[in-house]
Formats: C-alpha cells, structure tokens, sequence
C-alpha cells in the first residue's frame, strides 16, 4: 500500500500501527521520528521500526504516507512540519483523541490531511507495550471536512480496517462531544478520586492502598494513564468536558441527597438503569471478554 | 471442620463460599436458605447445596455454622434470627460490606457471632456465576468487638484462609471509613456517570453506547453491580461515603478549574501523582493479571 511509512511518535499507539503495517505487509520501510531519543532507540530493538529520525522533516521527504502519533498537544504542528516536506499525492493522518481542533489543519496542495482516531489504547505507555492486536474489534472515527480528500480518506480507512477495526465517520464536533462523555470524564474522575485518596491522613490512605480492590483497582488502573497525553486532551476538548461534568456534578448531588436522607428507592432505581445501559452495552458486543483480552496480551 | 453449615443466601459470594467449603471438605453437609426459591433451586440443581431451606431457621437449626451471605440490609435481622434457633457452640458469622451496624449483634448465650467482610467480587450477580477462586489472593478483614469470642473469631478466620484469603482484623470504623474510599465511593461515581451519559439527548446517548470504550465501558461494568446489594451499602454506611464525597467533590472543583483556566501544569502533575500511585498499589500485588482473571473465569 505504501513503499515508506513514517510514524511520528512511536508510543503505545504509534508502535502499535507500526506492527500492524508489518503484520498485514502495507509498508516497505517504516520510518520512525519522535522527541525521545530513547523511545526511538527502544522501538528500533524492538524491531518495531526499520529506520529512526531525529526530525519529523528529515523522515517525512519522499514518505508516502505519515501517522503523526504523538500526544494531542502536539498534532497540529507536526502534522504542519511534516505535510510542509511532503511529496504531491502523499497522504499525512493523526490518531488524536480530540478531533474539533485538529481536523481543519491545512495543508499544502497536493498534500493530504486525514483526521483520525482509532479509539483504543491501554493505561501503559511506550513502544514496548505496544501490539498489533490493540486495534482489533475497535471503532476508528474518521472526522473529514468537506476539504478533506475523498481518495485519501478511503485509504485511511484501508489501514484502519487491516488493523481490524470498525470505521465510521462523522463530525469533529459530534466525536468530541460523544468522546468527552465516554472517555475524557471518566478518566478526569478517576483521576480525581485516585487523587483524593492519596491526600488522606496516612492510616487511612495506607489502608486504602493496602487493601484497594473493587471499584477503587479499576479507577487506579484508568488514573495510570499517560499524563501528558490527558493533560493535552483536557486543554484540547475544555468546553464538551466542561459541559459533561457539569451534568454529571448534578446527577452526582441527587445521589449525595438520596444517600442523605436514605431513599433507597431511589438509590435502587438509578442503580437499576444503570445495570441496565451495562447489559446493552455487553450486547452490543463493546466491551472485551477476560480470553480475548488475555490473547491480546499473549500476542504483545 | 464442620459437620452441617448453612448458606443463608446463595448468591454470588454465598455459592462461591459454599463451593470452597466442598473443595476443601470444611463440612459434611451443605444447606442453603434464601428468600428466592429460584435461587435456592439453581444452587441445588448447580450441586452448591446439598439441601435447601425455605426459612433460616429451619435450616439453621443444629447447623454448627451459618453464613449469612444476604444484601447488607438483611444481615442484621437474618443472624438474629438464625442465632436464635442455633445450639450452643455453634458459630454465625457474615460477608458484609459495611461493618459499624452489623458488628455489634447480640446472639444468645453460646451462640458465637463473627462479624467478617471478605473482600471480593464481581458485577455479576447468583449462584450461576459464583466460583471458588473467587477469594483466592484477596483480602479478608474481620471485625470483632471485645464481645467476639475468640476461638470462634480463629476459625472462621481458618475458613476464609482456606479460600486462598488474607486475613486481616480491625475495628468496624476503620472498615467502614476505608471501604467508603475504597469501594462504596468509587462504585457510587461510576453508578453517577453511567447515569449521567443515559440521560443525553438521543443521538448523543447512542453514539455514547455505541462507541463505549476505555474508561466508560471500565464505568459501566462497575455500574452493573447488584442494586440491591448497592443500596443498602450506602443506606448503612452513610456517614463515611458522605464524607469521602465531600473531599472528592472538592477536588474535582479544583481540576474543573484548572480545565476551564487551561492550567496544563497543574493538570499533569496531579495526573502524574496519581499513575506513582496506580504504580504502588500495582507493586504491593493487589492488582490481578489478565492471565489470573482468565484462569478464575475459566475455573468457574
């Protein structure tokens, strides 16, 4: 599909599709350049990569195709840096969790920008925790404008479905809304409460640690995540975060004044239509069984 | 160790206690009792119970040890009334979440009451999907007050030793002030949100199930816990999921700030606290590998 591939940030997710291009054979080489010296060092060991690039413009001349797969923060200008050495024809794509601010970058004629987001990842981060098998069965949403490339979008979509995943497409507004619920607040909760327990007087704390389990592992796992790349996603998707926290800060006070004056009919009702959205969503088949997870793991 | 024991409610952690004691051959005979006769019906037909009660009292009496495994909100009731029926020396003891209310229940003379709390899980809810590795590794925490009587304390701590348990005694305060944190307040801000994303305008809704992934789906596992079970944890251990609200509501002001000024530095330090955290609790192994999920699933 492309004679040279350069990925720019070659983290969890970047390394990832880097192992799908040479899984499904899409690439002849496939270049890597990145801010860490390390990670770059790490990702060519690991075979992930053919060839490292100190520069994004020195790995994107004469490439046919660039994924810029660093944080959020970061997007816009690589995908400037890169698209301003790029060949006519070759196509530049992004795999950026917050889409309203990056998917009407422009590029120069005959340069192709596809904004993308395959909605995957784990709480680990960097190339060696990288697998080709992170993508499969997931959603990748594709967020073109009406600037964006019909031909290069299809390509895209290619290698997206190579990875395995479902593609769909829709505005950059409407997945940031829908991404703000579904990811970023949870993620800025469980941040928050991870937070909050470690600020308690040390026999408590130590003993929430000690014994943590349930609920609270889970939310620890979800706080684990990359800081710098929730930090950019909170700085590039403020107002639809803003707005679902705001809804869920007052659901949240309904349910601190049911516990208050100990309504357990309401507390059971909601408790109720909760389980309920979790056995649509196990139906709807997007959530992951403990063995596939675990094949996903052994294939790392 | 004991000759008859009865399993008042056999649900998930009464039919994967009942499955231990078959493993390690900790009673002769296996009684179930329970307010649903389904229930009750599916533990027998499952071989969990070899006899199933419609009354506590019918099945506790000359039982040398009830378990009474029912939502926090019947416990109370429920070892007062198998207390009252049961021989002396015989031993009653509990698995509830909250320990303040429960810890301090009156039993006849030589009739021993063993206030414990093992802490385990899953969302899932009956006897169908209890397992006897359900325990293995975790922690147990009992509460017994200076009423507790000793020898009965050591052996329903041998009994959840066997279960591949860690046993661990403190006061029902500390219990309960830890688990708010711990358990009932992580669970309550997961039943909030999945709430939250339910009430959207349609499209949105949709897109949200849908596409559930990463922390949301996390949420909603969380929030398909057993209502039941939810409702009478926050009815009984008010003060201290309160409190532990509280703080968290404070803090989550404190990053809605810090969104809405678009602070990153304090956004990614506080991010960063919390993954050194998620790293600790991983190193003490209180965490489980997907490998040992899938091992326990497999075992079910």
């Amino acid at each position: 599909m492309f004679k040279t591939v350069l990925i720019a940030g070659v983290g969890l997710i970047g390394s990832s599709l880097a192992r799908v291009l040479r899984r499904e054979g899409l690439a002849g080489e496939i270049r890597g350049a990145g801010r860490s010296a390390d990670t770059l060092r790490k990702a060519k060991e690991l075979g992930v990569i053919d060839a490292a690039f100190d520069s994004v413009e020195a790995g994107a001349k004469d490439a046919d195709a660039v994924f810029v797969c660093t944080p959020v923060g970061r997007i816009v200008e690589t995908v400037g840096r890169a698209a301003s050495v790029m060949k006519k024809g070759a196509i530049v794509s992004d795999v950026g969790s917050v889409k309203s601010t990056i998917a009407s970058v422009e590029t120069p004629d005959g340069v192709f920008f596809v904004p993308a987001h395959p909605v995957a990842g784990t709480e680990k981060s960097g190339p060696e925790n990288g697998f080709a098998e992170l993508f499969e069965g997931r959603w990748c949403i594709l967020t073109p404008t009406e600037k964006t490339d019909k031909g290069a979008t299809a390509v895209i979509r290619r290698v997206w479905e190579k990875a395995g995943m479902r593609v769909e497409e829709m505005s950059p507004e409407r997945h940031d809304r829908v991404m703000a619920l579904m990811s970023h607040l949870p993620h800025l909760i469980a941040y928050t409460i991870v937070g909050t327990a470690a600020d308690l007087e040390e026999q408590t704390r130590n003993d929430v640690l000690k014994y943590a389990a349930g609920g609270f592992r889970d939310f620890t796992r979800i706080a684990g995540s990359d800081p710098v790349m929730w930090r950019d996603i909170f700085l590039n998707n403020t107002d639809a975060v803003l707005d679902g926290l705001q809804r869920f800060t007052e659901d949240l006070t309904v349910l601190q004044r049911a516990i208050r004056r100990k309504d357990g009919a309401a507390l059971q009702e909601w408790f109720t239509r909760t389980r309920d959205i979790r056995r649509r969503i196990v139906e709807v088949r997007q959530d992951t069984p403990e063995s596939e997870k675990l094949l996903l793991k052994g294939k790392k």
